[in-house]
């Protein structure tokens, strides 16, 4: 997920919090132990819940994609092939109307890059590029380390950045509290005069581990090179200058943007048995950074939502409404995908009934957050009820997701997100550990389960869900 | 710590393991609670204990030491800087004696090194070259991979090693038992007709990460480059090929030798009072591998022995024998500094009557083993008991250390070693993680107040430790 996703985390954070001290709020309190309203869907939500949790089949097709196409970063050789096995693939397990939907994306290319310390003694830093970054001159940067611990540090001592490389060292407590950093140092930093930006990584220390994301420029100041340290490195470099030494650092990116390729959102549905025009929607993003595997974010959103559809598929399970699936592309850098769904279906977005989006990975314990009206919610809490095999009756306030905000936001849709423990999630956030081996079977299979009794009630019962 | 570790690890590791099965043991037996013969000591020794643990001056010491001069790898300009600055740190703790002793000290240089998978689609792997490992051609090497799981595998399938990169796949264990397909892997796939080897990880599996170290050539086998690889890609590899995939790598790397290069042992004493010949000696060593900072490998160890001599200078203690510290060059790839010492003190190494080694970090829980007769186990059990209020009162079996190891066997020394808790340690051994973040300010201070007690009393009591 992107910086994009930040209000939706927040959200959820606020809520899981709120779960747990207002036990009186409309969305904590417990729901009925069985609706009756309910009772028609029970024997169908079992079968799903079993399938989902019979074996590993949807992690071993995750681990599939992430060990064949590797990372999958907009643009990239890579993601063009992820996209045509998944199209192919869906096919093959009988989805309907599977296409897939032209996307330009922007492709920005990391190239090499290094970073260290060379006065003091000569010390490799753990950088990564920040997503986006233009490259340093040939010959590298080399200037003095400026730290600040926030952008009002920088303020006040403005001064002291110009010519130098301003080191954000904000200590990371929530994503959303310090990717502020990440996004906007760059821009901070060049307004100071700064030559370029360091950014302390937003997450908590893994093993001199830096986190990558998306940077934004802006017009009101130049372009400066940026890239993300390991926490690791930032506290030395403080160390170094608490103790009255300068810190001399070169740093050498040759990160560039080049023209825009062609990608695609991924569809494939289960067709409405009565009402095929209303949908039901799920997703994540085919799109990664191009560290790691893309594993948690989001190969394994894109197959817990797609082996929804694929179980009910397997199953015979046809509801009235239908089920659609979108892999789409270029959430990280760009959300050119959503953005061209949203363009592409303007005219049915008040079609869309309800929208899931799983882009915060699924480790345990996991939990579900959703955003709609208080009738919605109701409905919501009873559907609930039937995930107690799972251990995820409770759903929380605050669901969303990157992917479905454009169309959610055009139609006035519920949305829903399925959301993995944030603290082993954001340990291998935008990192080269963001590999399937972290994701255990259940989990994966887990979300598969919860996510198609959502979808299918909300698709199968009379009435539609409330605005 | 480097392969010549590894007897004494697994013998701690054993008898860590006996002393909670075997209370009756004469190791594992509970010492008197205060034995009668200690009383001249426990005054001092508790001031000891007080003064290591009244600050943070040795974590401190350690955090100096590790930012401003990075890793030291032998026949670094990183590492005759620290060494330097240890000798002159030294004189101005009081210690006595300080001096450099001369070691030439081979100089491997790693420079650029990269692998990644080609087919399918491009993945870059995770790697470390290992320490003394030949370069790849220019242009690297590409083949395809041949994964096994042991040795045994590969003789089973040697005809299919010929001109393949071999991947020894051996999941960790523990250090003692995996090891050896770093140091052995690049000989025995070369006898197989292999271009390269890669060997899976020797840790356990962290975030993406690569663990160097040693490799050892031979003469009856070609020289072929080696690197070993994150736990994540070697498993990446093998499910590939496990789904009947080729796996082909190209690997590039710069690894090569340079000519030889002056460096030194830095030794500081505090001197006998009335037996200034009879030593009782500390250390650790002072290089490390290249990447990371060498802070528990082994930046700790000369930190905390260093310290135990520094504290007894600082409150005016002359134990009747001498304290002598040593931190050895060169220990990870070559242990020329550990030879060279115990040549140039050949003549005294009967003389040595105790040899303390720290170079298994200072991670909690740490314990303390000992090797010597049976007559010198029940003294160190009984020294032991005055470590009750660090919670470090059993001397559990097995004491020595790569350094040591030379002296003590010239002259039958008993022997002792710090050992942190492995788990901790292994996590991050030989890694870009090894940095001083980890360790505790506390577990510093008590392996120096450990340390300080046993030396202080070995050195005091009137009769020597027995052989």
């Amino acid at each position: 997920m992107s910086i994009r996703r930040t209000v939706f985390i927040q959200g959820t954070f606020f809520s899981v919090a709120a779960a747990l001290l207002l036990s009186s709020t409309a969305m904590t309190q417990a729901p009925p132990a069985r609706p009756a309203w309910l009772d028609p869907y029970r024997e169908t939500t079992s079968q799903l819940i079993r399938a989902a949790m019979a074996d590993d089949f949807a992690w071993r097709r995750l681990a599939e994609l992430t060990d064949t196409y590797g990372n999958r970063l907009s643009g990239s050789e890579n993601l063009t092939r992820a996209i045509a096995w998944a199209a192919e693939t869906m096919k093959k397990d009988g989805l309907e109307n599977v296409a897939v939907e032209p996307v330009m994306v922007p492709k920005w290319v990391r190239g090499r890059e290094s970073a260290e310390i060379v006065d003091p003694p000569r010390h490799a830093l753990s950088i990564l590029g920040l997503g986006g970054s233009i490259a340093t001159p040939p010959a590298g940067i080399e200037a003095d380390v400026f730290a600040v611990n926030s952008f009002d540090d920088l303020r006040a001592h403005a001064a002291d950045a110009k010519g130098r490389i301003v080191l954000f060292n904000a200590p990371f407590t929530t994503y959303g509290d310090t990717v502020a950093y990440r996004t906007g140092g760059a821009r901070a930093a060049a307004q100071a005069g700064a030559v370029a930006a360091l950014v302390r990584a937003v997450g908590p220390t893994g093993l001199r581990t830096a986190h990558t994301g998306s940077l934004n420029y802006s017009q009101d100041a130049p372009q400066i090179p940026a890239a993300t340290v390991a926490n690791e490195d930032a506290d030395r470099i403080v160390r170094l200058i608490a103790r009255g030494r300068r810190v001399r650092v070169h740093l050498s990116m040759e990160g560039h943007n080049e023209p825009d390729v062609e990608s695609g959102n991924v569809i494939g549905e289960v067709q409405g048995r009565e009402l095929p025009q209303e949908i039901v929607l799920l997703g994540g993003h085919i799109d990664s950074w191009d560290v790691g595997a893309g594993a948690s974010d989001d190969g394994v959103g894109i197959i817990a939502t797609w082996e929804a559809a694929r179980l009910m598929t397997k199953l015979g399970i046809h509801p009235r409404r239908t089920v659609r699936v979108v892999l789409w592309t270029n959430e990280e850098n760009g959300l050119r995908g959503a953005t061209a769904y949203a363009a592409k279906h303007a005219a049915h977005a008040n079609n869309h009934v309800f929208a899931l989006e799983s882009d915060s990975g699924v480790f345990e314990p996991p939990s579900i957050g959703f955003t709609g009206s208080p009738a919605a919610r109701n409905v919501m809490r009873d559907i609930g009820s039937l995930l107690a095999p799972l251990g995820l009756s409770e759903i929380v306030a605050g669901g969303g997701g990157a992917d479905i905000g454009p169309i959610a936001q055009a139609g006035n849709v519920p949305m829903m997100a399925y959301l993995g423990n944030p603290n082993r999630y954001f340990v291998i956030h935008h990192t080269p550990a963001d590999t399937v081996e972290r994701i255990m079977p259940e989990e994966v299979s887990k979300a598969a389960a919860a996510i198609s009794v959502m979808a299918y009630v909300v698709a199968e019962m009379p009435d539609r869900l409330p605005k």
